[in-house]
């Protein structure tokens, strides 16, 4: 018997998102167990408002396909909404999970895909559990993303390849850029993760190839001490003049404190998340306070995660596949699970995909390991840029038409 | 008799000035009336130290000069050191002359060329100036080059059109970032140029084209308001609740404050030009405050200069022209001059390339006209994206290897 999907995007933008969309909405078509593909606005929010486009009308030839993997942001928006306890006794709080099912229901929805990060695979653990009690034999799957790539269970995440190709790019090109004066100054490139420094990492990967690269890449997974930055600065001097420092925006001083409390109010999303940035400001003001010297931060802010100009060709189709595989397995019956990719033992980068139950992904976050730092906790070691490296090779970049992005807009 | 030629770069950095670096070198190789080229290290501040670098013989072939068009920043180094005077009667300020003559002659340069902004025709305009009272019969020749497009006496300038080409496809990516939610929030994107609005005009470009496009553009051309501002972001907001905002780093009070003047000191370089930024903060801490609603400031930064990852066709391909132009017209006896595009009044369009007095082109600083700006002066006018789009057509994509950009060093 035919069933109908849904499929929603949550949290924070990716170059990779759309892929991933365009990969489930690939998969539905071409099941002949899938009648309609709704999308659904505003993640689980918009759910909730019955407000749902129709993917089939949307996506009629191979082009349209390929104009949305080429797309940044989430083409079907975003929230930040948390679902109440699956297992809540408050009236108020099942009411909602009772609007959910009734929705689903009313749509003859079977599969429900959402595509996310940790608050996502939440929302998939909540909504599975949910199902559970109430004996729905909806599946429900969970397609990872962030560029973050800190979700556990999985080789890395897709958006992460794209985001650490555009930082690697970028960091090359302040490189050449701070190169051209022999003036002794300190640019420092601020780089998203929240607290895992996957992102910042990749600032190292020029290094790897012998080009020019930052001097010193500093992440959230060692205390950050004032002082041996100052001496690492001080020594680095006296070789050259023009450096180049790439840190996390969540690097901490030992007692906890985030660099960025000194002077300034640390802001909290629905999830508790503290919103993070000006840890490079902080450090720019104290360098020219301290050493007189040139300081500049440069914030590479909002582009690492929607630049999708100059993504990286093996993420963009590793989110197409994992969006596929994500419908095959919740038509094989899987639910309550998220996809995974695992890295194969070759010489040669390849990935198998499976699924992995969504309990052990949700709310847990996977730093980078103490063996992916130096000693002296100021760069990342060889294996790690090795680990990297593979995840940014091929270049996909947006079409273009009359000299801008020509992007999907649903 | 055949003559070496000198040729060098000054101030900041652009993705286009190597293409016309390679272009005067392409230029001189292809002249048999040029022996050696020679390039300075560093600018002026290099040749006064006869850093130099025999460009002959890093250039051998097609291959060299291609990758050298698409890497970023200044390939021979910048300075920004000031002459004095070419009228000086100080003695150790003529001596400064003497000592460049003499480089001049010992190194049998019959040519100099000198890639740049303002600052560096003026450097062009001194030495040509004292040439002329010492009666030598060295051409020199200025090449501009400024993401500002600040020069005068030229239709646009080399480098205009990439930093423009990056701001408005970062811009267009912007405006599908912040789509995604639909919480009340403005994101301020804060654009170089100092006191001229040219590259902060090109964020309006999507509108042409009728793509998603920020709400509101200010340029420095026009007198900022904050209560205008506030006025323009609550009406936005009664129909929309995601804004974008682009402005200036240099827009300022009615009273001709900078608005980063509020809270920031502002530094001023050799040239007592006031180093600007923080404009963006400014607004972004003013808006919490007065509105409460979520604010933003992204500085597409050092970026928006050295992205040569995706620079624009049209504009490199100038640039190199330019270059190869300087050549002839030094060795057609041309000196104290500037080459100059000349946009031509044909539908599709073109250049022809011409020399300039340079004496009208130093330290003068080209504004957007009035007339390129609406009346309300919170946006550009068709008129003026209409001229800005020819110079973004076209990708000019770095050559990638192993996944990251492969850049000439010298």
């Amino acid at each position: 018997m035919k069933k109908n999907a849904i499929v929603g995007q949550s949290g924070g933008p990716t170059a990779a998102i759309n892929a991933t969309l365009s990969g489930v909405i690939r998969g539905c078509l071409s099941s002949e167990k899938i009648e309609t593909v709704f999308g659904m606005k505003n993640g689980i929010e918009g759910f909730l408002n019955e407000d749902f486009c129709v993917l089939n009308d949307l996506f009629k030839a191979e082009a349209d396909f390929v104009k949305l993997e080429k797309t940044p942001a989430a083409a079907l928006g975003s929230c930040r909404k948390k679902l109440p306890s699956p297992n809540t006794d408050k009236i108020d709080e099942i009411s909602i999970y009772n609007k959910v099912f009734s929705i689903l229901e009313r749509y003859d929805i079977g599969y429900f895909f959402y595509i996310g990060g940790n608050d996502s695979m939440d929302t998939i653990r909540k909504l599975s559990a949910f199902a559970y009690r109430i004996c729905s034999e909806i599946k429900f799957v969970g397609v990872p993303k962030t560029i973050d790539n800190d979700l556990v269970s999985t080789d890395h995440t897709p958006g992460y390849g794209s985001a650490a190709k555009f930082i690697a790019t970028t960091v090359s090109e302040i490189m050449m850029d701070t190169a051209v004066y022999k003036t002794k100054a300190v640019t420092i490139v601020e780089i998203m993760g929240r607290d895992a420094g996957w992102l910042t990492a990749s600032a190292g990967l020029p290094s790897l190839l012998g080009l020019p690269a930052p001097d010193l890449v500093y992440l959230p997974e060692v205390s950050f001490s004032l002082e041996a930055f100052i001496n690492d600065i001080k020594s680095l001097f006296e070789k050259k003049p023009n450096l180049v420092v790439a840190i996390s925006e969540g690097i901490r001083y030992e007692n906890g404190k985030y660099i960025s409390e000194d002077d300034s109010i640390v802001r909290t999303d629905a999830f508790g998340h503290k919103a993070l940035g000006g840890a490079g400001r902080t450090l720019e003001n104290y360098l020219r306070d301290t050493l007189g010297c040139k300081a500049r931060c440069v914030e590479i802010s909002l582009l690492q995660r929607c630049a999708a100009h100059l993504a990286s060709a093996t993420d963009i189709s590793e989110s197409i596949r994992i969006g596929k595989f994500a419908v095959e397995s919740a038509l094989e019956g899987r639910t309550a699970c998220m996809v995974s990719l695992k890295r194969n033992a070759s010489s040669e980068y390849s990935v198998t995909l499976e699924t992995v139950d969504v309990n052990s992904v949700a709310n847990a976050v996977r730093a980078v390991p103490r063996d992916f730092i130096n000693e002296s906790g100021n760069y990342v070691t060889k294996e790690c840029l090795e680990w990297i490296l593979p995840l940014i090779q091929g270049e996909s970049i947006t079409d273009f038409s009359s000299g801008l992005p020509n992007h999907f807009i649903i």
